[in-house]
């Protein structure tokens, strides 16, 4: 793999090793009983004293993440996820092919192996609930005309009647804007990557709330960024400590999810918006608004957009329509103006030459004429959801486990007690057919946390409940012999 | 912009400037009219002397990329495209937003405002022959079964039955390959994406053809690559000067499109590619085999793939099911094995979690059962086409103006005398309706080139006809007093 050291960061060189060589451990990127480098051969390759690479060895060790004997050397250890398959080919020179991918925990948790009864590691929604069969009636309206349009390429930017529609629906939230300013995109995670692509390099200062999605974190760590988060309190990020950073770490980019946010629900305040975009436009750096939630709120609407007010565009906003509409045709926009739009179509034309103009002529009828409606009962099934999972929490769940109360999106965030071994749970919980995300993954640089996200929507009530409460369980008994402690909510 | 100085190179520091502007200004990223930094204030940013700034930009304006005035500054010259939008926001600021976009000729050359009555840049398949209709008629069998499928996210490998189907046909090719050893990608060009962004990092060293496909070139050098082109003859790529480079430049990766290369139409030879497997093998190199054109063969079927040989997966295979059956749809697969494909599974979860399901469940119907079938018609109705384009450039081609007879593929590549101004051409032949891709192009670093490639597959044989003895004879009325020479074909 690629160390990328930086000699005038304040984080010290054996620690900028072990963080990069646990995230990759810790994403499956390195596979158990791998071995590890001589620590002759990597401090001569790293230009690095050999105490360096041995402190960064042992902190890896102390961590359990590698295994280290006497003349043999170190290896990943056993606890860590096998993930290469093996093959009757000779492909041990592959090991040795240095790449560009420091993290990547979405492969690591989301992808198809990973089937649970009680499915709560995915912040998505049950297929039940989706207008799919819909859709895919739509499909046979598709007129000789849209079949013309698809034996060519599609435009860069996307089809113009989707991006209109795109518009309108953008508009009518308060974001005045025109389709030309608007980029069709591979959903949301494309988005993103697009901006950092384009936009960020190696050492550029990236800030983020801590916690925050985890595959925005892998995006932007694959590009090299220094990635700084911010913590957050029950207004959303703290503006105040991310104010005081920027002297002293100027932002190339903001990375925020401020409403309903993912994964702790919390929704950043009016004010703190406005100071958000103060903030960039004083430095001149990027704010990439994600906002997959914003039409998910169970009790009033959310605050209007940072876009909204964003007159000299320094938001970059990203909107997924894949969510709740159809997760398996990839469909969200962009939205940008001026050179920072005319680059990202750029980028683009480089990652695939444009998205699929099938899937965009398929969904056009329905986000046309069928969104606002169908987002109308989606509301009300999915906060029924919420209550059935904030009941049952605050009926089975450990005293000592608290959690945030939230008011829109799909994620509950939950506090254990730290003696919790998350890991452990994880395991425990697999074997009763229960999934959910441990909130280490949410932070850069895999920092310990008590933390794990259930999301609520992906399973229908019955199942949600016996889940839950199961989990509830399984968390009793790891508590049993502890203290009790009183019940509030938190971050 | 983002500008990569390397200290350690044969090349020097005022070329290295001089070309990523140059890249720029062609790309159109630095609009016409745009201001260039002082000399002093560049200096001092890439802590090189004025000196190399100033030869720098005196380089560029003999390019007749800028112009210079004395105490006013340098300015992007006219000639260049203008691409920024206006507005009425004041934008001004992003100008100055450093991004990592070094060239963007896919974004250049091919976006959809390129209209042209006689259109012969795209090397793509005219509408009519493709099976679209028949594609969208399948959608209508799209189950309920199928509806469930898509509501929820596809994996990121891509659907299991379809890479069955793609193993099929790759096995039938020569290539034994299981579904497992394929990722499904949305276009051949997010192949190409998937493997620099994994692999490719500042500084490593690329080999390409020289020329080559202008859309690799773009992602190669958007990762820092130093990207070597290596010339070409009748069979292919020159491997004896490649080896010899690679002594002193060894290659992390080698791209290459072995057969009906994209733009010159030749094929590399049996004997070269075993060389070049080799040549990898001893180096522990990757190599990119491109083949978007080895089912359209006109006269007798291909060589095998290099892929087909690979016994240790060195070679990632990208194959391009968009270009012959629906480019709308954006399918193609990338063939790798190991822990290569592993990590480029990962990138592709990063990219954007997956391609979407709905475009794969439509084509798989067509792709399992009737693709070879089409396959057989198509090749015959572009065989046609390529006459007529041949018996057209033979009858009214200038004397001067030589080209490569392609044995398949979709692209004639044409030279043309060195006192034919290629960008004067094509603002002549745009005032006719002619379109037309510049040699110069399909180089890195924009080198000169006196080559044309015309495609000929994407207008109908009336209209390429008529097009192309437009376009002899506007080349007649430029070389009208040149001296007569001798055909013959020519790379």
């Amino acid at each position: 793999m690629h160390i990328d050291l930086s000699r005038n960061s304040s984080v010290k060189l054996y620690l900028q090793i072990t963080k990069t060589l646990a995230d990759r451990i810790q994403s499956g990127l390195l596979p158990q009983g791998t071995k590890l480098p001589s620590i002759r051969h990597l401090s001569s390759l790293l230009a690095v004293s050999p105490v360096t690479v041995s402190k960064a060895y042992a902190e890896l060790e102390s961590m359990n993440l590698v295994t280290c004997t006497q003349g043999k050397g170190c290896y990943v250890a056993e606890a860590s996820v096998p993930i290469y398959h093996e093959g009757t080919q000779d492909l041990s020179w592959q090991m040795s092919l240095i790449d560009y991918l420091p993290r990547a925990q979405l492969w690591r948790n989301f992808n198809h192996s990973r089937k649970a009864t009680y499915s709560f590691h995915i912040a998505a929604i049950q297929p039940e609930l989706l207008p799919t069969r819909e859709i895919i009636a739509d499909t046979h309206r598709l007129s000789s005309e849209n079949s013309d349009v698809m034996a060519a390429y599609g435009t860069f930017e996307g089809d113009l009647e989707l991006r209109e529609v795109f518009a309108d629906h953008l508009s009518e939230r308060g974001i005045p804007i025109v389709a030309e300013q608007l980029l069709v995109t591979s959903g949301a995670q494309q988005g993103i990557d697009l901006v950092a692509r384009t936009f960020v390099g190696p050492g550029d200062v990236v800030y983020m709330e801590a916690p925050t999605y985890t595959g925005a974190i892998d995006v932007f760590t694959s590009r090299g960024a220094k990635v700084i988060m911010i913590p957050m309190d029950e207004e959303g990020m703290r503006i105040d400590i991310l104010t005081r950073l920027c002297d002293t770490h100027p932002p190339k980019l903001i990375y925020t999810i401020p409403t309903f946010h993912n994964p702790t629900g919390v929704t950043l305040t009016m004010a703190r918006r406005t100071q958000l975009l103060d903030l960039a436009q004083s430095y001149h750096c990027l704010i990439v608004e994600d906002d997959p939630f914003s039409d998910l709120y169970y009790k009033t609407k959310p605050p209007l957009s940072i876009k909204a007010h964003d007159q000299s565009g320094y938001v970059v906003y990203i909107k997924s329509f894949s969510k709740t509409v159809a997760p398996g045709c990839r469909i969200a926009c962009v939205a940008a103006t001026g050179s920072v739009m005319d680059r990202l179509v750029a980028a683009k034309s480089t990652t695939d030459l444009g998205s699929p103009l099938l899937t965009q002529k398929t969904l056009l009828p329905f986000l046309r004429n069928r969104l606002d409606q169908h987002l109308v009962s989606l509301r009300e099934q999915i906060r029924d959801r919420l209550t059935v999972a904030l009941n049952t929490l605050q009926r089975y769940a450990p005293p000592e486990v608290t959690w945030y109360a939230p008011e829109g999106g799909l994620n509950v965030w939950i506090k254990l007690p730290s003696m919790v071994d998350i890991p452990e749970l994880e395991r425990v919980a697999d074997r009763e057919g229960i999934s959910f995300l441990p909130g280490a993954v949410c932070y850069a640089g895999g920092m310990d946390s008590n933390h794990i996200r259930i999301s609520f929507s992906y399973t229908d009530k019955e199942t949600l409940k016996s889940g839950l409460r199961k989990l509830c369980n399984l968390l009793g008994d790891i508590l049993d012999h502890s203290v009790i402690v009183e019940r509030k909510p938190i971050l």
